[in-house]
């Protein structure tokens, strides 16, 4: 993990970029801490980290204020990381069939989402590796993010993970149900509502599907992006709970 | 309303026993407050007063621990109230077509609920204004509590409602459907995932038909009774930022 450049922020976070090979990513840590921080792996929605930067370190100072360290990495395919193979088929496949109005098939959302799944949780595991041998992060680790299919995932093979929560927002490739129900950790699952551009029957089903014996799914009125404060909040005191 | 009986409880939770008319009820208010503070009608589960007591005396007590008073009442047709015409023989035919593994048809729901839910919505608003004519008591008014058409139909009726904590975990009457999209209050709406007596497409179904702008689902695994404490808390969260 090569650290490109650091800065104070005025709440006592400080924030690293960094590169892990070819990986940009953002860690944010707290000023001084008396002991190692759990670090919280902050998976970005699939937008790009610079326009998803806004809302990432809102989220990640929270979590430094409550005594974890945060992270993010740029998406396989996203911001100037080179586009995968298939990814332009996919969406405009995707794209045609929506202004058609014809069903989204399975197979335009394995092609769209698994090349992304299959890439970004050996990442983040990379990721974690680098962060736990960081002098100032240990503990029990938690994932929180968009891109479902990833979090579900990692959530299945990755046994250092202690709870996540994830965000019901994406179409879900068929396999990711069959790895749902291989995930044991504790999960709180936010759905917004009335995002239009989300099968809600599908991720109620996919919620459904996961193993976990403590499992929350936090659905409010609202769109893609409306995720209400206190539903924030709610999801802080879950990490709280599982992390502390 | 005429207080029956009157005590001190270890945590400076005033409980008095009432009856107003025909209906027992009790109060809970702290034993000091410096201004008037909100009631909660903590609506009993449908199993008789004495038996909901332990859990329901849990909820007032943390309702005045937050500054609120809570009251409940014996819903009609359990513990010493008469039984409600038809409700013998609508239980009959609930438990026949249960054990004959045949559909609970809207027939039958509807002589089980209904008749519950036509008197317990102006019992409940006679217990509102009792409670709003003591000299400690006043201010935004919540509800909260089990049989989700009592709930539905008084936040639909009541304007004195201000906030309410729904549980989705007994039958709908078709008619609760049309009353949810009048409801326009902010909603917490609990649902226990794996409620085997529960129709959950039902509850889901009914979230989606409330016309509230703030309404949160918060699903959580286990069975009727078993609403984790995280969960319990969050219900309070919600009272604490619609009735403060």
């Amino acid at each position: 993990m090569q650290v490109t450049s650091e800065q104070l922020l005025d709440d006592g976070v400080v924030e690293r970029h960094f590169t892990l090979g070819e990986i940009p990513g953002i860690l944010w840590t707290p000023a001084s801490a008396s002991a190692p921080v759990p670090p919280i792996l902050l998976s970005p929605p699939p937008i790009g980290l610079s326009r998803a930067y806004p809302r990432l370190v809102g989220r990640a100072r929270s979590a430094v204020a409550q005594g974890f360290a945060a992270a993010t990495i740029e998406l396989p395919g996203y911001g100037d990381r080179p586009r995968l193979p298939g990814a332009e088929q996919a969406g405009a496949d995707l794209r045609r069939a929506m202004a058609a109005g014809e069903p989204v098939t399975d197979e335009i959302i394995d092609a769209l989402v698994l090349p992304l799944v299959d890439r970004a949780v050996p990442e983040w595991q990379a990721v974690l590796d680098a962060l736990l041998d960081l002098p100032g992060i240990g503990g029990p680790v938690g994932y929180s993010g968009g891109v479902i299919s990833i979090g579900t995932r990692l959530a299945a093979v990755e046994p250092r993970l202690s709870a996540a929560v994830l965000f019901a927002g994406s179409f879900v490739p068929r396999v990711t149900f069959e790895e749902a129900r291989r995930v044991t950790i504790p999960l709180h699952v936010l759905l917004q509502w009335d995002d239009a551009g989300n099968d809600r029957q599908a991720s109620l089903d996919l919620f459904d599907a996961f193993g976990s014996e403590e499992k929350t799914l936090s659905a409010n009125l609202g769109g893609h992006t409306g995720v209400p404060q206190f539903a924030g909040e709610e999801a802080e005191r879950f990490f709280a709970r599982h992390l502390s």
